[in-house]
């Protein structure tokens, strides 16, 4: 095999360990759910194929079930389920109604019953309740968007305006016990932070609610400072929780294949977050320095990174990665640098992510085609299209970050 | 010891090993130079240490030498050479003179003479001898720049108007051998580069400049033309050439410094050349996905990183990189990142870099200091000042890149 058929089969293999499907299946081996009930709830964009899993697995162990996840995302009816399709990225009313749907199922249960818990990327919107009407939330969205606040400052205001997030859902289902299988879209995996962490104890308090509210000085109603006062589970004794798949493991995937391929293999991160053209550059620096090698090597650096536009050109940050590596590694000899998302969409683009070797930046050249220029006007896809440089999956369904790797092949 | 301690001694051991004394004398450890007389020509910013070293290796075997450096660099007389200072980075008058001191030096040596060629940063406006007038030469380089002309274009005209780069210099020591010893300020020891090259053969040729020309549309006299066809040496059979400090060294020297401390050591790149904050986001992400090790492990990347203006605080790219790495390891339990350029003074500071570990974010958020903010302003010598995070080693003589480190300790 040469270095692309490495690369590619390296892809094909690492996304296929984090298919829903398949966390599903490693979070439920082997376990027993006692004499109760078990209902499913799942949220997300991975709900319906997490949904479709489990009851194939679990078969009539399962009683009843609701599923929330993305329009377009529900591919047939699952028995016994009923599934419903919402907004995303901005909740609507349909997941409103899908996620009443679930607490109405919830609710009643006897200590001995399970809830099945189901959850994945997307969360945050489909799976909502606001105690406040739909208009006032958007408001303070806004409100805190414009301010700068960051992420976890947003979500301490927005878990207390909500009847299912910061653990409140968990609350819910008492005295029922929740196994809640997470399929992670968030680096570190913060329980809290994934869909807002229905089943998460909050770790935020009322305090932090209001400084955050007098540091910007935020204009809530009446009604709005009410939810602030009232506190989120801190503990949550019914919950336990698996992550069944992440980031790590499309790494820890990835890591394997390279082994079998016969590369020395260095997981550098799981958690990589900087500007998707510097990383290239770091990569492409790695691979050089290791030119004279006589071991093969492989690098990891699982993550997402991100893209500032400053053109507007056709990519997506994993494109944009692979095409800046090509500078840094242009005339080595059997070396690639390739990066790929999970989801097989990287970008607003069909292709799952770019590839570039050691022959790229020669090709580019040759084409007339300035990586440099390329990068200026975030089209990355146009040049990867240029020298065979797309990685097309196709949607995978599936969704916890992205990869990069170098490779260098002896 | 702890790990601030750690870090220091890296730091200081490391430097060690790639100042221009040591590195002369291990170019010159269990070398004879037989009965022809050795000549001395030292140029760059370094020459006058490597000059030294030289004298009190060699003693009496050395006939006679010319130091060329910039202003302030010669300390003291040193027996048997003349010492010139010169203008740096652009050349002026006394550049000249100590280059053309340096030609007459060489001139009618018989082939078993040795001119001994210490090469440092800064030798390209150090080391000149211009074939056209001074004026025209900045016109033509000024276009150059105007053009946006990348550094390989630039030097391939510049080098035709030298009498003494591209591989000329050796050639006006023929019949003599030349043995080069070079301090390399430029990432991957391209030798042709480093102070263009004046006992490197050329690999450019009359026909690149050409193209050069044209594809810029550069304006040229009668006079710059004819020296655009006169093509540089291809060969060059009296040169010996020993690569004896570069950022190589100053990674290696790094690595073996943390596995007498007991790391676990691993050598990422020493060629990094990405934006300085991205590359501390980089590290950071690294020392996040090894938060778990059982070993103490420390990763390297050393190079020359870049930083974009976008405020107008103090600073440089060693503590950008640093700051910046301080918000992913916020909280890290022994596990640091620091930065350090070898020549002692990073940017316009008096601080050769910058140290931040996982206290570092909640120290300065407890002092009111925004590491984005800081980072916005290019401001993070004020910020490290604030948290005790400044690197100081005062001007060390040598100058071969930066090394960045990530340690975690257990």
């Amino acid at each position: 095999m040469n270095i692309r058929e490495d690369a590619e089969r390296i892809i094909r293999e690492s996304i296929k360990q984090v298919l829903p499907d398949e966390a599903v299946v490693r979070a439920l081996q082997g376990r027993s759910f006692g004499p109760g009930k078990v209902v499913v709830v799942a949220a997300g964009k991975a709900a319906w194929r997490m949904a479709q899993t489990a009851a194939r697995i679990l078969g009539d162990k399962i009683s009843s079930g609701v599923v929330v996840t993305k329009y377009g995302h529900v591919e047939s009816e699952i028995p016994g389920m009923i599934c419903y399709e919402g907004g995303h990225p901005v909740p609507d009313e349909n997941s409103f109604r899908g996620t009443q749907a679930a607490l109405d199922l919830v609710s009643g249960l006897k200590p001995e019953d399970t809830v099945l818990f189901l959850l994945s990327g997307g969360g945050s919107a489909l799976f909502e309740k606001p105690l406040i009407p739909g208009d006032e939330l958007s408001d303070i969205t806004e409100q805190l968007l414009a301010c700068g606040a960051d992420i976890v400052e947003i979500n301490t205001i927005r878990k207390r305006l909500s009847a299912v997030k910061g653990g409140r859902f968990a609350k819910l289902c008492e005295p029922a016990r929740i196994l809640s299988v997470v399929l992670s879209d968030v680096l570190g995996n913060p329980l809290d932070m994934i869909a807002s962490g229905p089943a998460c104890p909050d770790s935020t308090t009322c305090d932090d609610a209001m400084a955050v509210i007098n540091k910007y000085r935020l204009r809530l109603s009446e009604r709005a400072m009410e939810c602030m006062r009232r506190e989120t589970p801190k503990e949550l004794a019914n919950v336990e929780t698996v992550i069944a798949g992440s980031v790590s493991d499309l790494c820890r995937a990835a890591a394997e294949e390279c082994r079998k391929l016969n590369y020395e293999t260095i997981l550098l991160t799981d958690r990589l977050c900087c500007e998707a053209k510097e990383a290239g550059s770091f990569l492409a620096s790695i691979a050089g320095s290791h030119e004279h090698t006589d071991r093969s090597l492989a690098f990891i650096a699982g993550g997402e990174t991100v893209v500032h536009l400053t053109g507007r050109g056709k990519g997506g940050r994993n494109q944009e990665l692979a095409l800046s590596a090509a500078r840094g590694i242009a005339g080595l000899k059997d070396t690639a640098v390739f990066s790929v998302g999970s989801d097989g969409t990287d970008g607003p683009t069909d292709a799952a992510g770019g590839y570039c070797d050691g022959e790229t930046d020669a090709v580019l050249a040759a084409r007339g085609v300035d990586i440099c220029e390329a990068l200026r006007q975030n089209d990355a896809y146009t040049a990867l299209t240029t020298c065979s440089g797309l990685i097309m999956t196709g949607p995978t369904g599936t969704n916890v970050n992205d990869v990069a790797v170098v490779l260098i092949k002896r």
